[in-house]
């Protein structure tokens, strides 16, 4: 039986490792192993790498590919052996940990009137994006929000949530974010599912919002201590007329147009301590530079139609489509339209790379900016 | 000559100052005065009370008597020579140091379309409260900021800034609010004169609100640094629309009604270091149990009429009416409406308290949380 | 009987105040004052000041002429009768409050070996040096400390504290400082004599050095939570060799020589929330150039002799000699021995400047940084 | 060809996944791949587990057994080859990502007098923990710190560093901690070779230690702004004493007996964002009880000897051996002898899992918290 050929990786560089495999070596590695322990050179240039070059690969999906599939699923499974009807996005690299990009999973779940969720807990964080439909709901740790198009609402980390559609609304369709691969990578994945399936409404009915909604107020006695936005929902019509607003006030970023990060009202950070989220606006005809980062997003298109090149390639998207930006990949957006202008929503592991200190950041310094498209 | 009687503060409890003066130990006293000290047990009882005991004393300005006497100064003074047309509010208890209340400054101050103050800095934090007119103004280090009734706008320590109501306006009059006494008193107060008289307005109009003025979103790439709220302005519409909503998710102070402070909508902190200010809300026939606290407010009635019952005296307000809550002073306050609400607005140096370590509270334990009434 | 005269500060610069009184203004006047109001024009320029000037004066007090006075008061008054046996330092500019500068309070304390004071807590915040004597101690909320020369210890606001000296030890006398006057002024002051008059102590002797004493490394499982160092007592010897390390790695401040300041370990922040304090070494003929700032500071000399010029004025002082800095005061501070450091020690309203967003610091520019000396 | 069969993770509990696989899914499924989607219910039960399970296993790398492999590797390759002579330690578990457990790696490198390691900086955070030789040092940002055994030296995130033994020493051998695997998994990882290959050393020889090193004092004026530990090196002398002051004033933690935390004495924070480290005494005679957490370790024994019972497993381990223990793994360690105290210092990913929000910890609650051991 032929043995597998042992890792290597050489460079001629300076400073790093280029050691040729000779017999001795080989019968040195070999004794390494028994001791579980190998040497350093052999793999020091694969696993201290020049830059990242993400596992994940830019990837599109077409909601008008994936809507009837979703909505297919209604006739197929039923919630109580479902858990939660849900189509994931999978992305090629990323398969082994169901991720849609990097850490990040994201599925579309759907959703009829007079259904419900059965109500759990899990360490991983999670977010929903409404896509379509009337009568959604959340439930978050006895807070109840109701949700229509294009609104936002979190469930963290640690929260009883389950979701439903009222009986009087229509089939709604979201789309879910969570962390899930994340949290699994790092071997803190808790899941319960709640003793009687279903929480108690113990609150007013979008009392977060009634509470915590208003821009520079506060509610007196508040000693909100937990770390993700006391506010929970975010509503697509408040954040439109921002971005509207913003963008009479500011030249925007070369990069993003007109970009605002959803936030902690009380912190100014982000929404949980390991997702965040933001909204921007492509104003008409505008086309952003290319840069580069650390972390990765999954968009939504929010409004609109348009394109982002990602990594030299070139995806055209309308309203309700997801595509991902992997980690250090260059990414720019154009809107495609001269009159109207075009929203995307994402979501994203910036919060991580901060937190950990390993946010990097660069711009494409070519070609005024814009990538050559393959 | 008389020799001045020597203070000699005697408390006949165990743990305090108890020493009868004998002439040894005024001869003793005597000699300790030559090097510039004193023997601490003659005072110790004085500057260690028991609990605060407030110089300033209750006040309630009636806007009926001082709003003829505001104008008047419009004939009296020019602006070119009085600086700023301002009746200030001289608590009977504070006016060697001009304060309102404790160490905080009010007054009124009037502008005639067309008039502009000259524009300047200091160390003090300043904030305007508009009580009357249109087409007043406020630009704070280039952003320049319109302003309505009810309208709270911030002028924070060591920004330039200057007001002024538009030529197309009516005569103005607000309230201002500052630390002068205070940042006084800490000997921290500088001063300078703008060397123009006046800046240029170097962002778009009301930039601040169309930038920082949404709810939980943050403008992208923000990097404020500065220890006041981004925010500046904080009008009055949006105020009393959270204030409504948050009524209907809470069930309220026992001691404030329905209350939201104003704040930096980056930290969730107080808009300035040594100021706060809030906005409450007493429902139609809301009377409120009385509690005490350090730090001083000065109120002053956005809406509707009612009571406050102040270390036992009452005093009936109306709209645009100020009064006063000293330190440690037992207050309550009671809408005298059943149909409508009333609102006070404040501003405060709880921010200084809390910063310091200073805050205590305490509720009216007795008669249901009422105080008699003298 | 003479009217007095009506304040009217008036200056002949744009933008500051200057109106003449008129026989119509001086009625005016009158009328405003029935209604607790007065006119901001008259008063303006005094309460906005250019600059701050501080109340305070610069003092020397010199341990020879205090030493034996204290030392008296051991045969002139029983502890019990005055509370503690303590020679406040009076400043010729604050005595109404008592401050031996700014808001800050200074005394030397003398106890007998077998002496206790009661145990008791207040709002405002203390410390005390020690000078000299031994055997003293004070305990802290159940935590006793043992104290020696130019050992530095904590009594924070609002915890309970007793000092006294052993039996076995030697008569004591140590530098209060506290910020009595500036708690009084902000009337926040409480004052409980401890129900049993003294506390038990609930901790191994010196546990807080024990435990929190090592640099860089924290006690498992802490979670304190308290606004003051953990640390308590900061003992002179390792505060000394730190300075002597310190002197090895840096070129020293040009204002203040090799200086460290005493912080809060869990934090890096100052040792309470309203004072801070501070180490430094004047190397053997070091001469600094002079600043200053806002905040004023209370200086003990620790070990050498030297001088200090402040604002102009020159003190001369030895071990034990006291003296204080006013608010933006010029000082600046020479060591008078060509062969051994010296050494002062201070504590400081700066962290009240800090917190409050009104620190402010400024070089002499002339003469090389050296003020001229009246 | 025989397909594969697909994932179906079914459980029978009500609230999770449990559909049955028919010929109309299977094909739904296959249509679902085309579009890079999958159905959540396949999985969900895989990606949700109840609690964590660690792909890492307990291992013990006993010094015994890699020494001689450590320093026969000086003879086997050049430093200028290899880059750095290190053998590190290949969980069975993580052999993919050549972790030592979780997400952290470690080596034992060697280097011999007058060898010095090029220059680099990576993304990265290192540490090092000397075991045996004389003369090495590290030089981190132009700080030069000469290293003994058991100390403990910091290389963080972004700085660039060396690492020598000067020619006067003896053949040094010390343990590397990163987070190599982490920051490659979250695609962060940077690499720069320094273009000189060595920096010049622009302090003091040790002024970190110098300037840092003492409790409870920080150097005026101090500025440091960067998210790691300006100590960077923490010596053992201290550390050791710091354990037997501390050990006099706390009964300990019952599951780790006397610990402290390396702290950056700045912020009391962890050492760098992404690694913790601790180092604890078991007094004599102690046997701790079994807990578990969040979080991996890896443990290196500075003094004595003893046993640690890892998920019911038994490892008896003496000085310079080093084990881990995965997330989420009972764990327990006990002194073997009574006389001795015995020391272990461990390096972790707490950090990481407190700035996420993903720390858990629970006790053993049977058998008086003592594992059966296999
Ligand atoms: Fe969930
Ligand atoms: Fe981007
Ligand atoms: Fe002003
Ligand atoms: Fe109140
Ligand atoms: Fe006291
Ligand atoms: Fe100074
Ligand atoms: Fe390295
Ligand atoms: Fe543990």
């Amino acid at each position: 039986m032929t043995k597998p050929v042992r890792e290597n990786y050489r460079e001629d560089v300076a400073g790093r490792a280029n050691v040729e495999e000779t017999p001795e070596l080989a019968a040195y590695y070999d004794e390494l192993e028994r001791f579980d322990t190998a040497a350093l050179w052999t793999v020091a240039n694969k696993i201290e790498p020049w830059e990242p070059k993400s596992a994940s690969v830019p990837v599109l999906w077409r909601y008008a590919d994936l809507r009837d599939h979703v909505l297919r699923s209604i006739e197929l499974v039923a919630p109580e052996k479902a858990g939660r009807r849900v189509i994931y996005l999978n992305n090629p690299g990323r398969r082994d940990v169901a991720a849609a990009c990097g850490w990040l999973y994201s599925g579309l779940q759907v959703m009829k009137p007079g259904e419900v969720a059965s109500a759990h807990a899990h360490s991983a964080s999670a977010l929903r994006f409404i896509m379509e439909g009337s009568g959604a709901y959340t439930i978050v740790d006895g807070h109840k929000m109701t949700l229509g198009e294009n609104d936002f609402v979190l469930t963290p980390n640690g929260t009883w949530h389950e979701h439903g559609v009222e009986a009087s609304g229509s089939p709604c369709i979201w789309q879910d974010g969570l962390d899930i691969p994340l949290v699994n990578s790092l071997e803190a994945n808790f899941y319960a599912v709640h003793p009687d399936l279903k929480q108690a409404v113990t609150y007013a009915v979008d009392d977060a919002s009634l509470t915590w909604g208003a821009p520079g107020l506060q509610p007196a006695g508040s000693d909100w201590k937990k770390a993700y936005s006391p506010l929970l929902k975010y509503e697509w019509e408040p954040t439109y007329e921002a971005l509207s607003k913003y963008a009479k006030a500011t030249d925007g970023s070369p990069f993003d147009g007109v970009l605002m990060n959803y936030v902690n009202p009380q912190t100014g950070g982000p929404v949980m301590q390991t997702i965040g989220a933001a909204m921007q606006m492509l104003r008409p005809g505008e086309k952003t530079r290319a840069h580069r980062h650390t972390g990765c997003s999954i968009y939504q298109v929010a409004k609109g139609e348009g394109y982002s090149i990602i990594d030299g390639r070139r995806f055209d998207w309308k309203r309700h489509d997801i595509f991902c930006v992997p980690a250090w990949a260059f990414h720019e957006h154009g809107n495609a339209s001269d009159t109207d202008d075009a929203c995307l929503f994402n979501f994203n592991d910036l919060p991580v790379m901060q937190a950990l200190g390993l946010y990097r950041e660069e711009a494409f310094g070519e070609n005024a900016g814009h990538q050559p498209v393959m």
